[in-house]
């Protein structure tokens, strides 16, 4: 979704700017769910840059995984806000619960050439980010608009938009191969949101939430609908078939 | 060698702070060169956050690859600088004489553990760096002061020797493997420094002129015996035997 999309109150009756601790649960686990999957786009990034074709790909992206890095380090001084503890034990903790879902999403979706090892940066980033400013709306202001900041700028999306596109508008195979890697990475993107949303009851409270749903099942359908809408959008920038 | 070496004024005739053509091509010469192994640095260590035991020390590790991508970016405005000229491949021309060498490093010093691998980050930089800041002396005083300020910050030391240093005096047969790493590494970093002297006459040009002896024979003795010197430091600072 836009991060332009207006904003909804909470719904429990706190004020938004001043987090009770039901409201710091819920924004600890949204942003331990941020910090680990930024620190796995750093690392996958910093793996993908060690195998570029070149050395101005690999510093690119090497440049690339260090935006993760810098994001990552934003959403963990919000915790240790929020938690009074800014040491990388109290990080890890809030991040832990989070720790296993990118791994499988790895292994299944291992790259075979350079072409789609970028596009499942951009592909599963994009869900991923869509996904948490979804359910950062309902939280305190101060922590809505610190992850509305970090996922906004769009770190490694304009390098592969340009190479991909042109690699893409040159090599009909390519293009075909992209757009079949695209709906594979895409329908494992929305997988691991599904476990995300089993595995966590927070996360399905706010995800009601934040879609003003009474239904936790209405709320996930009309989720895998946003998700894949902004999938289909960013498949057609890259001149892709979605 | 310790950065409060004196300084040596540059032996061409030409001024330290308006360097020549002769300059500019040397200074460029000792840039690329740090900034390989910087990106060398970065992908190393983030592959090596990727490996650790637990999230903390993920966490930890990912930061220092992110010091590496820092001081890469200082070195690379200078040498934007220097070119008039910002972009990668710019940069990646200067780079590219010293891409093959830390690779068979790499191969030759596979670490077996986690404790090998920190070592080897250490005392693989600490050679690399001593090696940098000396060649860095004669050099324009800008370019000069810039590396000697970007391999001054000890990037990972502070955490490899707090933790090296604690696991080894607990256990004594690890202590005795990692002497014995140890020593494999600066073999093996010696001889990098040497294939880069014997590929490179600007970088026995600049030796010469760092350490003010006529002969490069005699230049490279000494300097080895330096580098050999600062190694022992290290490996004492970690209470290994070097």
């Amino acid at each position: 979704m836009a991060t332009t999309e207006p904003l909804r109150p909470t719904t429990d009756g706190t004020s938004a700017d001043q987090p009770g601790e039901h409201d710091v649960d819920n924004a600890l686990a949204v942003l331990g769910m941020i910090a680990y999957s930024e620190l796995g786009a750093f690392s996958r990034l910093a793996a993908d840059a060690a195998l570029a074709p070149g050395l101005p790909e690999r510093l690119e992206l090497s440049r690339t995984a260090g935006v993760a890095l810098a994001r990552l380090d934003r959403v963990a001084g919000r915790v240790a806000e929020l938690r009074g503890d800014a040491g990388d034990a109290a990080l890890a903790e809030v991040m832990d619960p989070f720790a296993g879902v990118l791994k499988e999403f790895d292994l299944r979706t291992e790259p075979s050439t350079w072409w789609e090892r970028m596009l499942k940066a951009y592909v599963g980033y994009g869900v991923a980010d869509d996904f948490c400013r979804l359910l950062a709306q309902p939280l305190d202001a101060t922590t809505r608009a610190l992850v509305e900041e970090v996922l906004s700028d769009e770190g490694q999306a304009g390098h592969v938009i340009g190479t991909l596109a042109a690699a893409g508008a040159e090599d009909a195979t390519l293009d075909s191969r992209l757009a079949l890697w695209g709906r594979r990475l895409v329908g494992e993107a929305l997988s691991v949101v599904q476990q995300v949303l089993a595995d966590n009851p927070r996360m399905r409270d706010l995800l009601v939430q934040a879609l003003g749903d009474d239904a936790a099942g209405e709320a996930q359908q009309r989720l895998f609908a946003l998700l894949t809408a902004e999938h289909t959008r960013r498949m057609e920038r890259l001149g892709l078939t979605p």
